[in-house]
């Protein structure tokens, strides 16, 4: 990749002299900040801006790293093979006119991408604004030259986003505001070659970039993106646009009717560690905050709060008690420190209000409650709130940003100010590594990802995906020849053989083919028992009547029987259970998620499970420590502890099935979804009481899982 | 309180020629515009700014509106006399040194407060930074001349906050950014006489203000406020700092422990339909859409998205539908004439990507979109997206408000771009009426805000309070008469007698005062029947093994009789009710709020009120229309429908519980808290299974619910 970002030349295919045009654009750009040889390549001129034109890339004659090429999309093919002729190792193609147009272009681009593969030359684009390095001043694009006049503010953030005119716009944006430091900006188009995943991992290991901030639609690669990010010692932050593409499959399930439009990937980005953002401006701030302060905030690291005015310490309080950041008890000598300087009638406190101090003291009195709050062992963080141009509020910057480094302490401001001042302000403080911010839940927000980040390097990662064990997979795979009845739904004796194989505690049961038999199983079993007619196909049995519960003695039972036997005809087979009440009930299950694959559920059970919809997913495979994370995950994740007098939850057991069942998504393919519901908690032990395991014949194998599994070997 | 916002002729006490004084300021920014006449007052000068300045106000000799007074707090309470003597109708107080700094000022202030009242003279503050009127270039206020040296941005949002140096330092800001047009902005410190109540009927009289935001930390007379705002038809945005002011009565009961910290203020916000804010700048961006967008939308209102990113398209389409706000469907007509200039292979949808046609067409694009947007009849209100300062992208404004105008539907904008471009682009739109956002997620909450004042303005308002029929007065007194043990809890069987009173239904139950009178009301009742150990001030009685259920026969009553009997000794009496078995719990009851007095909380009873806490509060008394919406408003509502085949619940009879428990907080001071706990549903029939009610002796009458029912009369 290093010849994209760092190529020794660059030939420029449909470089143009007329300041119109974004072949214009491209060259001037390249001659501001870039210090190699530029070739302009255009049959119809000499020279373009003072630089020799050649008409075709074979004539160059010189090594050339990189090619950027903004000409007609038909043109493009044959260009491509000229490259290829002169050696070049990498083509930004900027030009549109392919995939983002319909099935022509989406030939065009194909045919591209073989012409690459081919001669191995690697491609970023099409439909694309190339590339930015602030740092070095490179502008691989068609940017407007004016847009970044002034230069860059140079900072660690890097970007990636699909769309151009997304990332130009922004760009220009933050340039003219000056706050907002950055590294590089990537915009790749439509992807035909180079992708997201990709130069998220040039981006992680780059000394230059300390944060990666994506904006994204799909996640085509989920599984390898949450695994990259998942590995990444830098924090990604992902602003996700547009609802999860919901896969093909009929939510005839629970699981996926509670999967919802954007559940899996909220969850899965939390399972991986990405930060996630929800907006344009906020992204960006959460980054420059992460790029500022790039080690995070350990998780109880308290935070003091310096303020010019009560109500702004309390609005922070506020934002920060929602984040559950606390708020330091500051010692019994910083109050004494404190109290020399404030008026004898004002108690000391954090958040620590400085006005009535400030209106006598100017400055000086930020500049000794900084001082003594730094000092303070149980202060690991503070956020200064000030007035910026006036009040006679002017705060030493280099001296607060000496004293944060000494003591390791990072500091955050929140300022209201005079337009200029607070931009004068901005700059001066970032360049000193203190983010500044204008409003105060946005300041708070980002604070809030440093901790994340912070917590995140503290916490060992589950590297992502886990194994599934050798033998499991075999033991499935078995039990799955045993069953298998072709395409579609198993029923709920053939759904437990899966389960039962993969290690999760099934009620006791079994088949009765004659009344007979079911008496003679349910006097093994002991009363009551339930019986169960199982047609296939039918998933919804208790509303169709198919289910009779707590069947207490022998008449009861053979009724029963009868009545089933009647209802299912020959189409099914009865099934005998062992009567349980459950204590407390789970729902548990599987989808196959387009992007990410196999995720698991785990939720609150009856009726429960539908008004609060308190469910977590996690992408599978993973080991024990990511299925205990699931039960900490749920709203209600109280009733483990034993609610209201009733007995503490089997944990290790719940987080056993959840791995369990991310097994059985992993090693078959074909599973699309799976319901265990309820879930029961009967006398202390997890049991399956009902189940609902759904194939597919005409499987997609999906590539991401491929890929996967294909960089582990 | 006209005269402290058009007054004739102004007095300065504390007039200073000294230009780094308040008495300086005060003095220079009445003569920038205040167009009447002006005497400073200062024994020590003739002359101050030009002005002839007199040692006395009594020396004037010539009537005086407004007397601004900013001296040591400790001259204040003469200088009031003398204003009194002066005819002066209304004093600004600014200095501080009153109740702020403790008891020797909260004399002080008492002081002037009696002095002022007996003189029939309105105190402004103390300790404030008093009045600014934007439209008027009045500035009442020590604020630093320079900060307004440009002027005000004039606009129809009134501000009122207690902080003088929070109004201060935000109307610097917001003067330099020159973006928020303000109406006037009140300083009230201390609060001596004017309050936030007075100061807001007043601004929603007041023809220059369309809306009034507002920063508060207490809310002393809530229900005062509640019933202003309900009242009102200019919207009111509020942001509230602090964690809500517990009572002080202990969380005996589950509705006080399920109040929590900040929610009685969140539910009494929205039963009187304030907008409630978050942050400082948020709240200002709310207002403003307010004051540009007076009408509101309603609720239906569709909205369309015109843009120059997809992306930035999908993002908004993501905020709207966290905010319910729905996309319009464009009409066919409108798709057909938006094809005309779409490039062929571009499919025409809402959110309306406009960037290929743009890239050729420039901003007549985005002219023609909007005009043929706004001419939909499915579309109501426009979101436009847009880069400022490049891209050839220069819309005409005018034109776009004029069209805005003719169809009546409001205009929107996000907009990125350099930072001047954007800003002169904002204050442009604005002038416009056509608010302007920077960030996304701010825009769509501002519109969001726009579409709840539009609902306000559609649902007719309960009149806030309600009143409780007299009848019913008389009979819950009565009861209570009946049952009063003087000061604390009331046991269950009389805390049922009260319910009773009020129509609320019970559980079949009776006293029983030994065992043989317990079988004859078991025999009357009919088996299975409940035993209860009824112990003065003991409510867990279930956890102190006094409750007794599901007792089927003659032997298992007179055991736990027995039982029972020996347990509580002679401490207590026996209660004996008929078993019933609940289809669905509720749990439902009252706390007396500090600030707002009489709440009623309804929610999901067992344990899910605990697991989940869905409960809402409302402020009683109330109709049967806000019962109503407090069933609706719990997130679970969807049981009240019926739920898994259970038959629906009878919204009427839970509607009347609720109305009922309004009536007794209202008519009884002296009822703290009251517990239904649980409210059951039995065979479609609302009972209170179980209550406790807690009464108060050296209870205090809350000053405004004082003042709400004076001014009934």
């Amino acid at each position: 990749m290093d010849f994209f970002f760092n190529p020794r030349s660059i030939a420029v295919i449909g470089a143009s002299p007329n300041p119109l045009r974004g072949g214009n654009a491209i060259i001037k750009n390249l001659i501001r900040g870039f210090p190699g040889p530029i070739y302009p390549i255009n049959p119809k001129h000499k020279e373009i801006e003072g630089l020799t034109c050649f008409p075709r890339i074979s004539e160059i004659r010189k090594p050339v790293d990189l090619a950027i090429i903004f000409i007609p999309a038909s043109l493009v093919p044959e260009t491509l093979r000229d490259c290829s002729a002169a050696g070049v190792k990498g083509v930004m193609i900027e030009s549109g006119g392919f995939a983002e147009i319909g099935d022509e272009g989406r030939i065009l681009q194909e045919e591209c991408r073989a012409i690459g593969k081919e001669a191995r030359m690697r491609l970023w684009g099409p439909n694309c604004m190339g590339l930015v390095d602030a740092r070095r001043n490179y502008v691989f694009s068609f940017l407007a030259p004016n847009l970044w006049a002034e230069g860059f503010p140079p900072g660690t953030v890097s970007i990636i986003v699909q769309s151009g005119m997304l990332s130009g716009s922004f760009i220009a944006d933050l340039v003219s505001h000056g706050t907002m430091g950055i590294s590089k900006v990537c915009s790749i188009g439509n992807k035909a070659d180079v992708d997201e995943c990709e130069l998220l991992e040039f981006l992680i290991k780059d000394p230059e970039t300390a944060v990666v901030a994506l904006y994204l639609e799909g996640i085509p690669k989920g599984r390898l993106f949450l695994e990259i990010v998942s590995q990444s010692s830098k924090p990604v932050v992902v602003l996700k646009g547009g609802k999860s593409p919901q896969g093909a499959k009929a939510a005839m399930s629970h699981t996926a009717s509670l999967a919802g439009d954007d559940r899996v990937v909220q969850d899965a980005f939390a399972q991986a560690g990405v930060i996630h953002a929800t907006d344009f401006h906020q992204m960006f701030d959460i980054a420059r905050a992460l790029g500022l302060v790039p080690k995070g905030l350990k998780a109880q690291s308290r935070l003091a709060v310096v303020t010019f005015s009560g109500s702004a310490g309390i609005v922070a309080a506020d934002c920060l008690h929602k984040c559950a950041i606390g708020l330091a008890d500051l010692s019994a000598e910083s109050c004494q420190r404190l109290k020399e300087f404030f008026p004898s009638w004002m108690p000391v406190s954090n958040p620590i209000d400085l006005w009535p101090a400030a209106e006598v003291m100017g400055a000086v009195a930020y500049h000794r409650a900084v001082e003594i709050v730094l000092n303070d062992p149980g202060v690991d963080v503070l956020f200064i709130e000030t007035f910026v141009g006036g009040f006679r509020l002017d705060l030493d910057l280099d001296h607060i940003a000496r004293l944060s480094r000494e003591k390791g302490k990072p500091i955050f401001f929140w300022i209201v100010g005079t337009q200029k001042s607070a931009t004068e302000f901005q700059k001066q403080a970032q360049g000193l590594g203190m983010p500044v911010y204008r409003e105060i839940s946005r300041a708070v927000e980002a604070i809030h990802a440093v901790y994340a980040h912070g917590m995140r390097r503290e916490r060992v990662i589950e590297k992502f995906p886990a194994f599934v064990p050798a033998t499991m997979e075999e033991t499935i795979r078995e039990a799955l020849r045993d069953v298998d009845p072709g395409a579609g739904t198993l029923d709920e004796f053939d759904s437990k053989k899966i389960l039962k194989a993969a290690g999760i505690p099934t009620v006791k049961e079994e088949i009765a083919t004659d009344a007979l038999q079911a008496m003679e199983i349910a006097n093994a079993f002991g009363f009551p028992v339930v019986l169960k007619g199982l047609v296939p196909g039918k998933i919804h049995k208790t509303e169709l009547g198919l289910v009779k519960l707590n069947l207490r003695d022998k008449a009861q039972l053979l009724s029963a029987f009868e009545d089933l036997r009647d209802k299912i005809k020959a189409q099914g087979r009865i099934l005998i259970q062992k009567y349980v009440r459950a204590d407390f009930e789970f729902i548990c299950g599987m989808i196959r998620d387009p992007q990410f694959g196999p995720a698991i559920m785990f939720g609150l059970g009856g009726v429960m499970a539908e008004l609060f919809q308190d469910v977590v997913f996690r992408v599978a495979p993973f080991n024990h420590r990511t299925a205990e994370q699931m039960l900490n995950s749920i709203r209600a994740n109280k009733v483990l502890e034993g609610f209201r007098g009733s007995q503490a939850i089997n944990r290790e057991a719940l987080a056993r099935v959840l791995v369990a069942l991310g097994w059985i998504g992993t090693v078959v393919p074909r599973m699309t979804q799976i319901d265990i519901n309820p879930l029961a908690v009967v006398d202390g032990k997890v049991l399956a009481l009902d189940a609902t395991l759904i194939l597919e014949n005409n499987h997609e194998v999906y590539p991401e899982t491929q890929r996967c599994s294909e960089r582990k070997s």
